[in-house]
């Protein structure tokens, strides 16, 4: 199943259609991706790249959970490329009629919306829809449940990659919450495509990750070791509403002492490793501000990278569109 | 007064002006948006019509009551003229600030937006505007209360014409929740102006309409009676709130087994009559969801129909507009 | 601090880069940009004027405090310049998130968005912001707290010039909570900066401004004698809560007699004297419905207005844009 899904993200002459997950994205294919992205990057202050590949094309960003910045991501990226983008706000109407989730996709594809940006926090959603829409339309993940994110994977990537390109020779740690993040195993399984030297999975046991969902990876639960040396150092968000009160999970200054990625513990790594977040940050939390603030942060490097990848991604599904 | 409402939609020259109810609008011009309409679609995949009629004009959409799929039908259909569309989210801030309708409507029209387009849940509202607003201003009814809902009307009656084209010698049956249907009240208005040849609204007596308020329809309680032959059928939405605990309203199972329209009831209409529906669907109760997905639905046609009558109504108001 | 804040507007070369405040702003200035403003005003029903100055330039508005109007015109200026505009709901999803204002707006600068348009019930906020971006970044002060709200006092300025340009011979009176408002703060601003004859300050002794606020005003407390022989009179917003309930303000009636913008109360004015409000209006409570609608009413000239000052605001600040 997870195959077919993986399968289900190429058109029959193999071609991407949706971007529902990295697994089953290749090496060449992420490659690609992540150079079309550095082509939308521009200096600060000059005016952002543009183009009109997507020009008559309609967007539908469908965020069934709230978020300001990946949907800001995708409007913008979509917006640059001459796209019309549709921001919809599902929460507050047609769920509230008891519209299923299909009918909305049903009534979308209807009024000609080719993209349908997608978040959502059920397990399974995008490719649901990605089963169901007629040929013509793509969807693309932009969050789901604890198991995807495959555009900020591909940002992180790119981030990682810019610091990089050695992927063979190098280590990266991610840091948190591993269980429920979608951002790790995004970059996971992006990292383990581009045959990453060593990923280590740093969090309290209690956020261990389930066993299976990050081969090849290295579950740790001291920071000491996990920093060890790396390269690249990715703190995860944590739900505020888990700190101290999940079983296994200390209080705040206990988190911040042991699993913040801080100007202390990043001693451990390497004396150029970059800092990365997904965003947004809780300070002091899981993410020292200074050191977010700081010349080792790449934070809002991931940001800028974020509307580029989404461009890649964007252009690369309209190519499709285009030949019809 | 609603002799004058109609009169309200047009200009001295007789060109529509604002769109408030479909009585007034005769078959010559019902015909002629149909027409127009017709011309904005587009096959599956392609590139939907596109059109610079409105460029430089400003369309606001105004819905009081929430809405995705009417707002974002027409927020593409100004978006595809060339428009600027202005989403405004009247509920949530100038009515917390206890201002006037009229004074919200003055604002939009000092910043030179051109039309305005007005769902409201009271009577009258859309009329009101239209009478209070400058020469140079259109009013769109996008949803009045249980009265009018004119675009639909006008997308009901396209899809209808495009399987028959022959009023005169059909049978359309509307099943439902009549008695507060602003979608059946403008689509047997539209039908009447075309001289259909008979038009049945089938209601469990609890909500059958009030007396003159469908001149001219046939009343009907039994959906055997009510689907007898009939080339057209139309299921209305239902308000969950209303089954089982209205007076005289059976509970869902009876409600969906004496007035949904499932396989089973369809068996009584025409073997080539076509099933409509306006969305949101409550898929088993007031119609079968298999049934809504088959051959015999026209129910996404109607959607893709909508964004097309609103740019050929737009398009029409905006001659006027450029002839200032 | 306050200096700072004016100084902080310019950049090195003396160019107009933020809008926080009115205060430094000089008279030359402000004229420039009454000036550039008259030139985006077109007749009614005529097309708006368009440029495409700011194309490929990106406007975020991030309104901390729900708008509908301000932002609104914000959004159409924004547009009407060619402009890519980011509207953001701040308040529902980051803020739910727990994230700091900078983390959202180093977010946004990372998106390569130009200018910051940003309401805020918190004093400073602005600043603090404008203190913080990056060179490339403009920030535009959309309603702060009870202390500014610059666009809100350009536009005051253009509509009292429109009706008579000789600010020195002028007497201008502004009613209400004067107290809690921002926009008496930036109107009086603006009006001292073009040498105007007298000011006055009219409120119950409640709502009366803190000593030193308003340099160079006079301090009424009785209508009669603030509004004698008045060129201007401009109502301010009050709060519905404050009324009757404040201690020492009045209730509805009471409050409407000693201090609401009447034809009653007009009378001490000059004859021809105008009659403005910010908007949105409490008819009846600080200002009579009729008078509102009336001849001597300019209030929806200031809505027309108040698109045209940010579009010259805009325009402004997109000069140095283009240069870097």
């Amino acid at each position: 199943m997870e195959q077919d899904d993986a399968k289900l993200q190429f058109d029959e002459n193999g071609n991407l259609r949706h971007l529902l997950s990295l697994k089953g994205i290749d090496a060449i294919l992420l490659t690609e991706l992540l150079d079309d992205a550095e082509g939308y990057l521009t200096a600060p202050g000059a005016l952002p790249a543009r183009s009109q590949s997507l020009a008559g094309r309609t967007v539908g960003n469908l965020f069934f959970e709230p978020s300001t910045r990946t949907r800001a991501s995708f409007d913008l990226a979509g917006r640059r490329l001459g796209a019309d983008v549709l921001n919809l706000d599902v929460n507050t109407s047609s769920r509230k009629k008891g519209e299923s989730i299909l009918d909305t996709i049903y009534t979308l594809e209807a009024m000609q919306v080719d993209v349908m940006v997608v978040r959502d926090a059920s397990d399974g959603v995008p490719a649901y829809i990605a089963r169901n829409v007629k040929d013509h339309v793509s969807v693309l993940n932009a969050g789901e449940s604890d198991v995807s994110h495959p555009t900020q994977g591909l940002l992180d990537l790119m981030t990682i990659r810019q610091h990089n390109p050695d992927f063979k020779n190098m280590t990266v740690a991610i840091v948190g919450d591993i269980q429920h993040s979608r951002v790790a195993r995004s970059a996971s399984e992006a990292l383990q495509t581009m045959g990453i030297g060593e990923l280590r999975l740093i969090s309290p046991p209690a956020l261990a990750p389930d066993a299976g969902r990050f081969p090849g990876a290295r579950i740790v639960d001291n920071i000491a070791d996990g920093l060890k040396d790396a390269d690249v150092v990715m703190a995860l968000r944590i739900q505020r509403e888990r700190i101290g009160n999940l079983d296994g999970v200390p209080g705040i200054d206990e988190y911040f002492a042991n699993y913040g990625v801080s100007y202390e513990n990043m001693k451990f790594a390497k004396p150029d490793a970059i800092v990365m977040h997904p965003g947004p940050m809780n300070r002091g939390i899981e993410i020292e501000g200074a050191l977010a603030d700081g010349p080792r942060s790449v934070i809002t490097r991931q940001v800028t990278n974020g509307v580029a990848v989404r461009m890649a991604v964007l252009d690369r599904i309209g190519r499709i569109m285009s030949t019809q």
